[in-house]
């Protein structure tokens, strides 16, 4: 038998300790040996709680228990959970975390403090919720040169574009009654300004490239400007709009990661991945490509990537650290305006305008269009050249379109 | 550094060959140690082929040099290489395989033998080809008491599908063309008729539930009966008609097994994995639903697995064997007639008849229907009732409604 702790009781530690309890047997089973929750870590008391019995209050009552052998780190956020997770992995303990910010700002460090003291620190759950995606790309895919990877990574902007594309509401109307829901926060800058996919874009970037891609080196495009008029041209040939996250190998030594609201085709898998759904694509060298859908947030399915990276820990007490990467120099990520591609752009200049600007280019028409509006697709070209094209021009929306 | 050797030079055999070489910088990162090959077994001597300085002509030559320490199966069929792979396990070896045929047949005693050996048994290639899905089971959902896995795990079968429902093709001419640009062999029994994704099924089914499946308890039911008129009556609901190998937990000791054409909604992911692609689903009580979709054969694909699996041998030389199941009592496995779904029928039974059988269907009319032709989507009910019901009346087909 071992002994674990849990930092935190909100969604994902509740659902820990609920999973853990439930599957006792099973886990047992699968991991060779029994896992006991020991402590539960939170701040103030919790009377009535099903767990109220494990819960301690002071970090220290955990770290000094040598009994201890894996702690999952459920607090969120970069400043208490980096200490609380530092003080764990410097006394020896297998940590698990589902928590992406942490990974994405401190996953350099951790991951070589852990294996320098000679144990696990495993993130599963902090990319794609449920979803397994860091395991495969660690295992299953490396024999592969990664060449890019890319996703629906935020559940909750996913669900309100979702709402907009199939009920026909406002970003306003969806993101109203998303809160509603609890599919989204009070505040809910980090999820609909593209904040918490470029975490996790950062976090495929380091495991998939092997170099560490900080979360201030990467753009990040949210949703808050997509209209009902964007959505309802990018239908009409065949294309969802879709917020995602993109992390390709450029060159050798350099790789370009950032968040942008994408047109992509309805016979594209990624594209039928709706609600607050993940969804995330993998391109090697020898696989071609591959995809992995499912839950990317909520309790259970969170709590499912953690107590797994937990049986993980206790499985095999001799098993290497498989998660990490190495520093990156300056000038490894580079912006996405160097990046290649089709655009859609909807603008109120006036046709000669845009014929004397661009070639080639494909109307879009629709019948909700007013008359001085015009939306085309354009050939391949950069962001700079696109800027240079547009400069002047009233440009009322510009999104990437994903080939 | 490590010696490895691949049995066989076929497709995937040469692939991985050809992976291990081309990505052997990669590969030594990654594996903590770089991989040589040093033996490829073939039959006959292949002048002027590029791994020619490697092959041998017998197995004894692998077996008895202790150096190799990994071993890629990659023959094929349950015979010779069985015995090759028993053999290079009783002599301490690591052994990798894509063999499905192999794995659901001695899948069982192979784990087992390397299990008493202390050395690896690993197979991510036998099922879904390059797609991560037996890792991503064993490990990532580990936590997860899975209720069902379910999935389109063959890719001859799909292209046919997929070119009979894209194309209007019967299923005569698209097998044909599918012979003709090599995705189905001159003998395509295995594939059409169900035999190879029931192998995969079974697989999937002992590593999910835990407990053997063997093949010759599990009902297949193949494609050849699938008419065109079948794919339109689908069509009309917005559903597609697709192969899917299916095994659902039915109480604390049992499990049904089964591959038959299924009726799948557009709307779930699954319905749009086409062409040769494969595509999973699991369901398990924390996570829901995860999908795996990706390329399901082809020498480069499958490759990637094989060798993935090679750097997971030699990563850490002390890492246990994970994959494994137990054997099942008798009657562990039921057929799948006790299970409810809904049901589409063609028949030529007159209204009158189908009136007095069944209530609550929904019936289906195209254009393109014969006059004395009826489709419907039945109530939920089990295939024996469903057989009770249409008990000397004229069925054309039946397939399940997957919900």
């Amino acid at each position: 038998m071992v002994k674990a702790a849990i930092l935190g009781i909100g969604t994902v530690g509740g659902g820990t300790a609920e999973v853990l309890t439930k599957n006792r047997e099973l886990i047992a089973r699968r991991a060779g040996q029994e896992i006991e929750l020991k402590y539960i870590l939170c701040r103030s008391p919790r009377p009535g709680h099903p767990f109220e019995s494990l819960i301690v209050h002071d970090i220290d009552t955990i770290v000094s228990d040598g009994e201890v052998k894996v702690v999952a780190e459920c607090i969120g956020g970069a400043t208490l959970a980096y200490e609380y997770v530092k003080a764990c992995l410097e006394a020896g303990k297998n940590v698990v975390t589902s928590n992406k910010e942490l990974v994405a700002e401190k996953g350099l460090e951790l991951t070589t403090l852990a294996r320098r003291k000679g144990v696990n620190f495993l993130f599963e759950a902090s990319v794609g919720g449920g979803i397994p995606i860091l395991r495969p790309i660690c295992q299953c895919l490396a024999a592969n040169e990664i060449s890019s990877v890319c996703g629906i990574l935020n559940g909750t902007t996913n669900y309100i574009l979702t709402e907009m594309i199939q009920m026909g509401k406002s970003f306003e109307q969806a993101l109203r009654e998303a809160q509603e829901k609890g599919y989204a926060e009070a505040d809910p800058t980090a999820d609909v300004e593209g904040l918490d996919a470029g975490r996790k874009i950062c976090i495929l970037a380091d495991l998939c490239f092997g170099k560490n891609v900080p979360t201030s080196a990467i753009t990040t495009e949210g949703i808050t400007k997509i209209t009902p008029a964007d959505i309802e041209y990018a239908r009409a040939l065949g294309y969802k709009i879709k917020l995602l996250g993109r992390a390709i190998r450029t060159g050798p030594n350099s790789v370009t990661a950032f968040v942008a609201p994408h047109l992509i085709s309805k016979a594209n898998p990624i594209a039928n991945v709706d609600g607050v759904m993940n969804g995330i694509s993998v391109k090697g060298d020898a696989v071609g490509e591959a995809m992995f859908f499912g839950p990317g947030a909520g309790a259970l399915p969170t709590a499912s990537a953690v107590a797994a990276d937990m049986i993980d820990c206790v499985r095999d007490p001799a098993t290497r650290v498989y998660l990490g990467w190495w520093p990156s120099e300056e000038g490894y990520v580079t912006g996405p305006d160097k990046l290649s591609c089709r655009w859609m752009v909807r603008t109120g200049a006036p046709l000669e305008r845009i014929a004397s600007a661009f070639s080639g280019v494909r109307f879009i028409s629709v019948p909700s269009a007013p008359p001085e509006e015009y939306a085309f697709i354009t050939q391949y070209m950069t962001g700079e050249e696109l800027s240079a094209r547009t400069e002047g021009m009233q440009v009322l929306a510009r999104y990437r379109v994903l080939d």
